[in-house]
């Protein structure tokens, strides 16, 4: 899958107006997206939803997941770290009416 | 309403045990209760949760909830929010069969 068309965008360390602008830009090409984020850049990936909310009329969002994954960290231990999971939809519009 | 049935928990900088045994205090009494969160809490809220969910089998979440909320800054300027909440209920046991 080229990266024109990929579906889900992972929230990172990045400013959050990157990810707010790569995501707009996939619903313009694709009917729905996923913001993906774990840890501490959940609270990123909220705020992102957010701004394409609040700055556009066009997107809803689904329903949201929380999950956790387990992660070997550097010292040989498990480390169970939660994650989330945010679909942005775009809004059909009525053609003709 | 007393202390004793609150059925919002709103998660900041405690550590999160804190947190998760007062959840699973309120879930003793109350069939849900909602995890709030802002701002960068927001990921410790979801952590939150998925202790209580991971370590026991008598939680489920409801459907979550994301928005934002306008705060009046200390420079006199409006700051946007990111809010979660998180519905935790408990699963009703089948008594008798």
């Amino acid at each position: 899958m080229s990266n024109n068309t990929k579906d889900i965008i992972f929230i990172g360390k990045k400013p959050l107006m990157t990810y707010v602008t790569a995501a707009i830009l996939q619903l313009s090409i694709l009917p729905s997206i996923t913001l993906k984020a774990r840890g501490l850049s959940i609270s990123s990936a909220v705020t992102v939803a957010q701004i394409i909310l609040k700055r556009t009329n066009t997107f809803k969002l689904g329903d949201i997941k929380i999950d956790s994954e387990s992660l070997d960290s550097l010292d040989g231990k498990k480390r169970n770290v939660s994650t989330i999971e945010i679909p942005v939809n775009r809004i059909e519009q009525q053609v003709g009416n």
